[in-house]
């Protein structure tokens, strides 16, 4: 299965040009995520860009001029969202990953490079803003020059609890839907989630349960192409913290994953999505890809259907950093680091070379069909989007962004024995090990 | 308002003329539901029909032969579907509602006239499955002679606890789809189940909350008609029973409801729906439709949306017969029976008056994003939905058949002041009187 992995989806080295030249990307918006006492650092991202990144900027809701490909958010000033066109001429950054390369797609640089000095709250807010911005890039090389662009749309929480920038592309030639969403916020924790939180294990100390506070940065994307042979892809990558009312962090999290859903089943498609996990997994902890693949197929399982919603990849929670002292405290920051930059490269070979594949009228409304097997788990099983739409003041439309554009339902549909149909079926109902 | 509607929606008794006709109508199959030891009796509804109607049956499995348009379903014996095409010589039903007409749709005799001998649970099955039949003969009608049919689909339980018909029209010219359903079914009420009644105040008596059966049947329907202008309309009406070990009824209770959901408002269309909806709840108790009317833009409010599914209609539950000897065991009963046999009086000529409306692409494009909240709605609010998809064993595609034949989702669709878009939105938004 590997050869034929090689061979289907070249990935070459063939970026080492480009960061040479120059290339117009669009900036970010400027970011809405509020100052606190607890670790953001008002400015911090400004001037810290890669290499030649430069930031001329004025706090609160002054224009914040970005130069050299690099959108600086910064964690000071809010306003609307702005849409610049730049010149990129910025360094190749070092991060592992980033610099992998999909055929003809030159990723963008990281937008802020990682600073081990700031907070681990301020890290992941500046890793999940990189991981929008380079998922961003490469669908919209996916969709072509003259493909659809995403919309950026800035929001912000009242009483200054920070916000997020969502992204999201429409009608295109190569994706029906794409969202590309993050959000980093912070509130009072309800004495519910807190409990909550505790009866599955996590430990505040002797701290009381009402009056803590939490943290969360993270990103989520969901991608729908048009060409029914192109899968559906999903990654969700979140930093989650719970601290006392003096700001002093009682405990912190990572949690995240990311799955493919295929209309018409390519295993070499699944294959390498797998391998491009299991490879980022390795690099970090040789138990990660088996336990969060198994962790996968269990909660991308459609109960009510008894299939999955896809072909897996991987899913993983409670993921701790070790305790002050016992450990190195970013492994697992670099880990999530590894498996967001490298979601383009499991992901857009296989888009590259689905998206122009002919397909029919009914192939067509086999993917509707499957469209509304993918509502149906999001609606009604997935964690995350229940538990937003049970929070009071969400914001639904970055929610349902995960919706596809168009979905269908046939009552009692049944596919043929022996048709491709069947075939992916017989995959969803029966999870496989695809490495 | 009301004479808005005398114009728009003419109701005229114009079916005289039908009964001394002839027909061709299609028969129900023969039906799934076991014969058990507390109330079904065997072949109780074979030659009891409308006057005329007279069937020759065999006991278990054996085929049914189905004469003068009473598609005889009876509650002994089993087989697959069957679908014949009958001569309809019927006289005119006496129950108040059947013959209530629409335009030129002529309403078919009721498939088996209720019996007050009978037990309750009985009389209500022969109800949801003539219910059943009215509906999709309206339904067909407004398909037109070369429209689409119902497809109907028997299936029973296992361990001979019951089963229904599942009867869905799909792609026709006037509906893209339509579901009408029976279930009549029975089994052990879980502990879980019978502690969630306890709790919301039905009184079981001195018995253990283990060891109960219960019984249910029910008709549900939802109809999603092409056209934008013609709305969406759904009803549920339903009896449930519970027993102790020996079949006796501990508690009996019914519930349902309609509601009438469009996707461009017509002020006059929700009149005539409420009106009529209005009107047979006042045939039994002036209070009903006030509190119904109230808790159904209650229960059909799309939480999340902060805004309602539709006009609203009425809903209801936990509406008992009197304790015997204590008042008209009867009375709730025939309330449900004239709220069902009225619907088609209610949504039918809405139907025929809007399903060939002029529509634009942009048109159909709103209603595709109605639908979209539709299936919101149903997939994460909907008690009854909810229900069955956490049923081990449920029939999921009977659940499901509310779902639209397609539906869209867009990112922060908004619609503009002074459209019509906007106005029904805001109707949504602010529950309002209609009669």
């Amino acid at each position: 299965m590997a050869s034929i992995v090689k061979s289907a989806l070249p990935l070459s080295a063939s970026t080492l040009s480009y960061w040479a030249s120059s290339s117009t990307v669009r900036a970010l918006p400027r970011h809405a995520i509020t100052s606190t006492s607890r670790g953001y650092r008002a400015g911090a991202g400004a001037g810290a860009g890669a290499g030649t990144a430069r930031s001329k900027w004025t706090p609160m809701g002054a224009a914040v001029g970005v130069i050299a490909g690099v959108a600086v958010y910064q964690l000071a000033t809010f306003s609307d969202p702005e849409r610049n066109v730049i010149e990129s001429k910025a360094a190749p950054p070092a991060e592992d990953g980033w610099t992998q390369a999909l055929g003809d797609w030159k990723p963008p640089p990281r937008l802020h490079p990682d600073d081990p000095s700031l907070p681990a709250r301020t890290r992941m807010a500046n890793l999940v803003y990189s991981f929008q911005n380079h998922i961003i890039s490469a669908l919209e090389h996916a969709e072509g020059p003259n493909g659809a662009r995403f919309y950026r749309d800035t929001w912000k929480r009242p009483n200054g609890e920070g916000g997020g920038v969502s992204a999201v592309l429409s009608e295109g030639k190569t994706f029906e839907k794409a969202g590309v969403l993050v959000s980093v916020i912070e509130g009072n924790l309800s004495k519910e989630a807190a409990m909550q939180m505790k009866s599955r294990g996590r430990d505040f100390g002797p701290a009381a349960v009402d009056g803590l506070r939490f943290f969360a940065a993270g990103l989520s994307s969901v991608i729908h192409p048009r060409n029914p042979h192109a899968p559906t892809a999903h990654l969700n990558y979140r930093y989650f913290e719970v601290s006392d009312k003096t700001g002093k962090v009682l405990s912190s999290w990572y949690g995240g994953g990311a799955d493919l859903t295929p209309i018409y089943l390519y295993p070499e498609d699944a294959t390498h999505f797998h391998s491009v996990l299991k490879s980022a997994c390795d690099k970090h902890n040789p138990e990660y890809y088996p336990k969060f693949k198994k962790w996968a197929d269990k909660y991308f399982w459609n109960t009510h259907r008894e299939e999955g919603r896809g072909v897996g990849g991987i899913f993983f929670d409670d993921l701790d950093p070790p305790a002050p002292g016992t450990g190195d405290r970013d492994a697992v920051f670099r880990f999530v680091e590894t498996c967001g930059s490298n979601f383009p490269a499991g992901y857009l070979p296989i888009v590259q070379k689905r998206k122009d594949t002919k397909f029919t009228e009914e192939e067509k409304r086999w993917q509707q069909l499957r469209r509304g097997r993918y509502v149906e788990f999001n609606l009604i099983h997935d964690r995350g989007t229940k538990f937003g739409l049970a929070t009071p003041g969400a914001r639904i439309e970055s929610i349902l962004v995960s919706m596809p554009l168009t979905a269908r339902w046939e009552y009692m549909h049944k596919t043929k024995p022996g048709t491709r149909e069947r075939q992916l079926e017989d995959a969803l109902k029966n999870p496989q090990e695809w490495v």
